[in-house]
């Protein structure tokens, strides 16, 4: 076996004394590889060519960073096992986060990436030189009837996206089977009647035979996006569940906080395994991330990456109309802005304010 | 739309002054339901049945505590969607963990929890009324031949099980259709030889396909235990695989680390999720788990719950065979001793080792 294949390079940042750093990083290489006493491994090869390999060790403000050569093979170049290799054991170790992930040139290969991407997503909604707008339909356990009738109302607005609320699932109160149709149907019509074309964006969840089965509903009725959570349904199944899927894949980052830094995860991660839009909390709204995380979270999306289409940056989480302006500054045009409750809070000014938003994104 | 259903009891850490705690409660009750403003839900049926609510407020050392009322319909009483209700959005705000959940009395009735059990295990490896014992076959990378030659040592010493090392998958180097196998039938060689019942738990990892074709070979030839890492593969997958194994399964906390309680998530969440066993780092070997933390997990795994079988605690992570009469003093009888690398690090005298494990098991 050549060392061909190569090795992933996983920056980590461990907090140690100095003094323990360089043990503490033979230790993580081990544990993150064969997870046994190298003394007890015989066999050479497996010693030279599976065992992970310490490649670097600095020091950074507080802590260190370890960086680890990771045999691309034990990956299985397949999505679980890959978090597996590079985070599976440490992340029971709170004093590990895993900061970037190089791949190897040919890594990429082994996974599609984004199979619409940025690119993909303008064609679809027909958007091109400004950002594309998005809103979620709220709140869940409304009838769908009502939530058909939001729907409407984001569509004649001139809406790009309109995606459910991420909590929107197939529970008892609007199953799957019956919302999403209805849902569809609204906008359907509403593009009709205004020559738009408004994108419907439903949440998938559940296991492997719900998600084929919202799958097969959704390409009935006519839906082009889906929106799913990777963390929940897990990795490997949000890669498989893309075969499916007649349009692009939004991923929202619920059950994606953790120390896995954000613009590794929501960024590059979740564009390696497919993601052809990735929603983050933007800064200045409910989560806490700093601009500057928010800001590598969309270069780690958009970045050229050899083979592996742009994916969308989707910045949300308590934004307003009155930031877009600076949200475009801060972006560029290569993005689609998120603003759900920051709509709905308008009530009976709800259509207004949506025009407004799409009138601010066009400008 | 009664409120009959019930709602779950989540417990929350928050680190926020005194003076925000109220606020920043009522907050993360929107940010967990329906992740809008309230004065927006014109429902009334929504406001009462559907948004969560804030059951109590209490200073801890440090931070306070504190506890959600959730409404069980918005969990869809599936896997993924639960998880998103507990802690989907709040996983992205760092002062934010989850430490407990109450379920409501019929709430566990939607999931199955535990097929086998800890006495479903017991029955399958006979071994009553002392620790069971169990290995990993390490290292990945090593030829099947060599793993093989292991599991056979392993099985004529007398362990109860022997598991795949958690980083051994469908790789290059060891395909799951070879090794599983030839490990399978090392095992059974050795049990024919001695009369004994030493199981094999081989891993299972990879999407939806790569999972049921696992489940067929491994069905195909007599495996019948499953090692599956529920935060790698997705809990909704982790459910449904249940339904194609032959025998137990046993949980592996890789990529498990992160703001929810230990013992909430291993013990707890993965019990009634169908986990027959689950894997933690014990106390005093390679991780930082106290003791406390690690005796909360087999509690939580074993405790009394209507309708759900007590599920197995497998202390591990760095044991050695030393410690085995002090780990029968913590954790009594109901429980699965795992060594790994303390068996291999014997090198040349690896079945002398092993056998003595299981003396102290026995004694």
């Amino acid at each position: 076996m050549p060392d061909a294949p190569g090795r992933l390079l996983a920056t980590y940042r461990i907090d140690a004394p100095a003094g323990e750093i360089r043990a503490r990083a033979e230790a993580l290489a081990v544990e993150q590889s064969v997870e046994m006493p190298l003394a007890a491994i015989a066999d050479e090869r497996v010693r030279g060519e599976v065992v992970a390999r310490v490649e670097d060790v600095r020091a950074v403000e507080g802590a260190h960073e370890v960086v680890l050569a990771l045999a691309a093979d034990t990956t299985g170049f397949e999505a679980s096992q890959l978090a597996n290799m590079l985070f599976g054991n440490c992340s029971l170790q709170p004093e590990v986060s895993l900061v970037d992930v190089a791949f190897p040139p040919d890594y990429s290969r082994a996974f599609r990436g984004p199979r619409f991407g940025l690119s993909g997503i303008r064609a679809l909604v027909h958007a091109q030189g400004r950002p594309l707008t998005c809103t979620a339909l709220k709140p869940q356990g409304a009838p769908v009837a009502d939530l058909a009738r939001l729907a409407r109302t984001f569509a004649l607005a001139g809406l790009d996206v309109v995606k459910d609320d991420h909590g929107i699932a197939d529970q008892a109160y609007g199953r799957f089977a019956e919302r999403v149709p209805a849902v569809q149907r609204a906008i359907d019509e509403a593009n009709r009647e205004t020559g738009g074309h408004t994108v419907y964006a439903p949440t998938f969840s559940g296991g492997p035979e719900a998600l084929r089965a919202q799958a097969r509903i959704a390409r009935d009725c006519g839906v082009r996006m889906a929106l799913v959570a990777p963390m929940l349904v897990g990795l490997p199944a949000f890669v498989s569940l893309q075969a499916e899927l007649a349009g692009p894949v939004m991923a929202h980052p619920a059950f994606a906080g953790g120390r896995i830094a954000a613009p590794l995860l929501l960024g590059k991660l979740f564009r390696l395994l497919g993601a052809d839009a990735t929603i983050f909390p933007n800064h200045g709204g409910r989560f806490s991330y700093s601009r500057e995380t928010c800001l590598a979270i969309a270069q780690a999306a958009r970045a050229p990456w050899d083979g592996i289409a742009p994916c969308l940056p989707v910045p949300a989480g308590g934004m307003t109309v009155e930031r877009v302006p600076e949200m475009r500054a801060d972006y560029g045009e290569d993005v689609m802005l998120l603003i759900g409750g920051g709509l709905l809070s308008a009530g009976e000014r709800l259509a207004e304010r949506t025009r407004a938003f799409v009138a601010a994104a066009a400008a």
